[in-house]
């Protein structure tokens, strides 16, 4: 062994991507180029060169990038703009992140001109399906390791005594157990799995969640908030332009304070089994009925349907991991049509867990006609009788068959 | 004129149908019978009788009719068995009791021998529609008569003073304006449109609600819910079985005590206009996602997807009239069809106005295998090199294609 | 009456045309602007002119339009794109001539300053619905009168007598009945409905096709015809690149010598009635084959199915009039991104009723690949024990539940 | 090795299965039984039996079943409902097979308390995945082996030396090559893969075809065919009822002798390369159009719009392998209930490739009401009024629309 000379691993600098590391060049005896990808996980990212350094990495081949901003616009927007929702609960955090690291690790490649590509996903899960169809799609010969698949190191406590018997830093929480959760963040969302969640009926410890005060924890004020949307992706809170991963924080801040986003959820896995996740979405939790709200003014009704007709498939793919994949980029060619109208602004109220929409309107693009709609006089905006003939015409086809099975035998 | 000799009118006994009961007999010189259906919207029905007495209705015309378990068992259970929410907000509360209206009417249409039905729907909104194709799905000759799309009393004004002219009693908060809403009530929900909300952009006043509580004036307990599933139908809360609208009826309690289920969006009518609503729908709030709860353990990952995928059409049909449609009951043979493993019980925390799915199990049909899914060893239940196939499969085309993208021109 | 000023009439110099712009300028005593538009249906138009002229119509109110190309290549090939059939027979070839129609009319209402359209459709079809749709969503203020649901000229007869009483000219075959047939004709196909057609269960007459030999009377020896297409759209035939109308007359010409096209069919309106029609459609049913054949090989599958999965949609909102809607559009725009790639060659063999493909092939896009498809040996290209992981994942939730199934109780 | 006692072999007798039979017995050491299934594919099965003994095999454990009559009625029937084509083209001849094929085994697995299936599909097709899905799912822990993805016999070279090594009788047109094509056959079809068809731009020779005259050699007259169904299946054929597999022959017969059936097309494999397949399905190319034209006067409009959308989906779960799944179970639930009013007969004329449906009735069951549909007076059946008002509201949105649309800014 082996074909390998130059691998780029995703690599965070922790436990499991170190010893994979160490791993890697056991036993591909090739050259690690380290990726670390900044999508608003938040931590120090930077305390990943000096431990990659100490592997004897060299400095040309440590990655270390911010891609917050083109996470969130051209990832995380371009999803909410078809109100994703996969399995009528889960808003995708995780599955939305994988496409754009895979995106870089193969840019990576072609940049160190390395041949394969590394990662930490284990075999039962989404994210190797996700990462490896995303590199196969951009870079269709790449080699891709994945360690989990190929080594024996199965349980935590392997992969302790491999990381100690090759000098590898073990943090006294890994010793003690670590966290008693399967951990993934971005600027979405923070997702937690495995050991208690691990029995669907057992409710999730208080401690766990991270991102959100508890609702019961949540000021006892309410707090409005306006959010202004231009072709559906929002672009200002509160009257502030921002960036897309600003405006992003901005969500997650409020939605945090306001014990907004926790999702307690049972999930089919595209591998094929069910799976209990915990997730933190605030932002996304108060942007999701926000966008739903400014279509709802804005978006004729027969476009809207076949949006809502077509979600749970864009969800699939999302979650399934073919963001690219021409399939995806069909329906965003028509998701992203049906957005030019999307203009205005709604209000939110946050409380205690609530997001609450009590208003939204658009200048330029409201459909909302109140000279038609009103219960008052409209002055003949509208013929009631012509409901009459509407109603006669559509029920035609069920009377006849309804004359037919009453016709005596 | 007329031709129209006997007529089941819709008769609530307030100032609408009392006008049209008066208006019938003028105009068409018809008998009437009149009809007051209890369908749990919290009126003293009995009140409808010495009032229909007096304007000369035969006490033999007089059904007044509880129809609170039928709605709920055959109407509203039904519904809820396909997690239908229509644009992705509305629970259908008004949509899914107007069928078991005009089957009501026309089964006293044969038993009175009558020749027409009437209601008080007015040709803006759907309701006429929803009550019309079903009176026409059911008996295809029926004769019907929508006074609103008949008359000239378009304005409250011109309806009092009708009242006033013919005797009928109006009483002072009629006088003063009545209500500033149109509301329409049953054991789902409860429905205000109309004034102050024909403005998309003002927040509903907080005086408007009349079925909950607001979250702020929610109790500051949290309180632990339990709800038994059978086919995928409620059966019992806390280990007690009850009748389903006694159950429905509890869910509100509880629902109305904590601040749950309040809903303000503007909807896509079937008539063609944007409308403003709010709705208040306890109950209906709290079963959504304890069913989806224990859809999530029971239900295979592609029957609940295909669900999801009908699902949008499904809600269209009922809010669209269509329930007595040969199509919604194709469907329904399928989303019933799908509910036989959906037993177990899931266990809801309900705190000012969340509805928090905590924890979820069923015995008999979980499909939540703890030993496949487990982060730990799981001594050879799935095999994680399988997955490595897995991926490369169904990563052929796109790698074919992107071959053939990069080849050299 | 009237406050029509100025209608532009849809006018072929037929009598039912004829009668109708009579009777407008007798009933709204308003000046008329006649539209005829050649869009394929083999009539000499100009002879309209002297007609209208000697029914008093202004020359300059004269308007006679060759739309051929730009129904063919902005109307009939867009529709092509998305395999488009009805109710799996119908090739839209009325639905589709409409929308065109109703945007010169309402552009004609530009140019004259007129108020108003009038058209010669039945209140019993589709086309009245298909042409309003269209001259409502292009203008939203227009007036549109159509004269077949406001006159009670309801029989042939009537129509007749009002003819002969006002000097419009009648044809022998209208005195002796006509064509037996209502019939509509444009460059895509010729229909048949009435008449001996309103029994489904009788054959159609061999003397009622009019473009198209019958099977048994083309010719003996077959012939193959090469259609090159790019980005959908088909461009030469036999290696000559012709505009889109010329294309399609030539293949009408082909499919016509040899039998093509013939369809007989019962189809179910949108005004809610069933109907019987007979079609001749020449080159459409060469077309679609061939665009599926190029498709079969430069289509990714997932993008192919997703076009599938929306087709029947697509076909119906044609069918029933919303070409001019945003959710077509929206489709559309989705369809023509799919046509990128679909460039190549596809022959064809035409025999006495057969469109045989028997041959297809892409230089730039073809993703039929040989060294993975082939059953010899493939050098590595695929790995066949992929495929048992592959299985073994989507096999898993079945398993999972059989094992659920089967355990002991 | 090895772990496993008795596998039973789908085994036709020919050089592929004889290999499998002896590298079976030698790499597994394991007692084996032989299954062969007629499912119409025309051979003489019994020759199976002397050729097992003499490998070897037990009396007892040689199956060969007669499925036919199971086959059609069961799967062929079902799948003909929902008028199921894949890729608008194939009509899944080979895939309807696969599952019937491997219940069958399953239930000799529990018959001779085998403990694996073994079958003879190779690893780069969809039967394999066909095959191994339904066995998995109706004994999720059965043992399946697929020898040509644990072989080194990939190329017929290799396979014939083993033949001769071992004494497998080799017939003289395997030496020769045998036929050029990969072949499958049942009472739905034949099927051509491979060698010359391995280039899709190449016209397949005429000699490949083996159930079908050409169009050019069939009879110069044509022959009309009465086609009666029962709840959506085919009955009797010219008046004579007969089991389900004796009509499906029937109809094989006539389309053979009519030239009639012959398909050729590139389709996408579920593992995801083209391929390109001919097949000859004469009497379900018949039986296609027939089911559809009886659905056309029997089935409610939106009825059958619900089965279009959903056909290419079921059509894929078919294609795929997914017959045992549980949303296969759930689709074909609805599609039996629709299928309660498909009753009546439709007659077709056969002639050169052609299947031209001419005529179709429902004594009890028609929904095409001639009074409604006429040209001529009605009678008042149909008030051409109400299509004033149908259309209008359904136009309203896009009038709102356009009218903001056009609102100067």
């Amino acid at each position: 062994m082996s074909d390998v000379k130059k691998a780029v691993l995703a690599y965070s600098g922790g436990l499991d991507t170190s010893v994979i590391l160490k791993w890697l060049q056991d036993t591909y005896q090739c050259e690690v180029v380290t990726f670390t990808a900044d999508v608003g996980q938040g931590d120090e990212l930077e305390a990943a060169r000096p431990k990659a350094l100490q592997c004897g990495i060299k400095p040309e081949n440590i990655y270390i990038d911010d891609l917050r901003e083109e996470f969130v616009r051209d990832f995380v927007f371009p999803m909410f703009r078809a109100n994703t929702v996969y399995e009528g609960e889960y808003l995708l955090g995780t599955s939305i992140a994988r496409p754009l690291i895979a995106k870089r690790m193969i840019e990576i490649v072609g940049l160190t001109a390395s041949d394969a590509v590394v990662h930490g996903a284990t075999g039962k899960g989404n994210d190797q399906v996700r990462f490896e169809l995303g590199a196969y799609a951009l870079k269709p010969d790449i080699r891709i390791i994945a360690p989990w698949r190929e080594w024996d190191l199965l349980s935590r406590e392997k992969l302790l005594t491999y990381a100690e018997r090759h000098g590898i830093p073990v943090e006294m929480k890994h010793r003690q157990g670590g966290s008693p959760y399967s951990m993934d963040a971005n600027l979405l969302h923070i997702s937690y799995e495995g050991r208690h969640l691990e029995d669907p009926a057992a409710e999730a410890e208080e401690s766990m969640w991270r991102w959100t005060v508890s609702p019961e924890a949540a000021p006892d004020a309410a707090e409005y908030v306006d959010l202004e949307f231009e072709k559906g992706d929002l672009v200002a809170i509160n009257g502030t332009r921002m960036p897309a991963h600003e405006l992003l924080a901005l969500l997650n801040q409020l939605g945090g304070k306001h014990g907004i986003g926790r999702i307690d959820l049972v999930e089919n896995r595209y591998v094929g089994m069910k799976s209990r996740g915990c997730y933190e979405t605030p932002g996304g939790t108060i942007l999701l009925p926000a966008h739903r709200a400014i279509e709802s003014i804005t978006l004729d009704r027969e476009v809207a349907h076949l949006k809502d007709d077509l979600m749970a498939r864009y969800a699939s793919l999302i979650y399934n991991g073919y963001w690219w994949s021409p399939e995806r980029l069909a329906l965003q060619t028509l998701i992203d049509h049906t957005q030019q109208p999307v203009n205005g602004w709604v209000r939110v109220k946050l409380y205690k867990g609530n997001v609450i929409v009590v208003g939204r309107d658009s200048k330029t693009n409201s459909l909302f006609d109140s000279t038609i709609a009103t219960f008052e006089d409209d002055a003949g905006a509208y013929d009631q009788k012509d409901a009459g003939g509407f109603i006669k015409l559509n029920a035609l086809r069920m009377r006849i068959a309804a004359k037919l099975a009453n016709r005596p035998h």
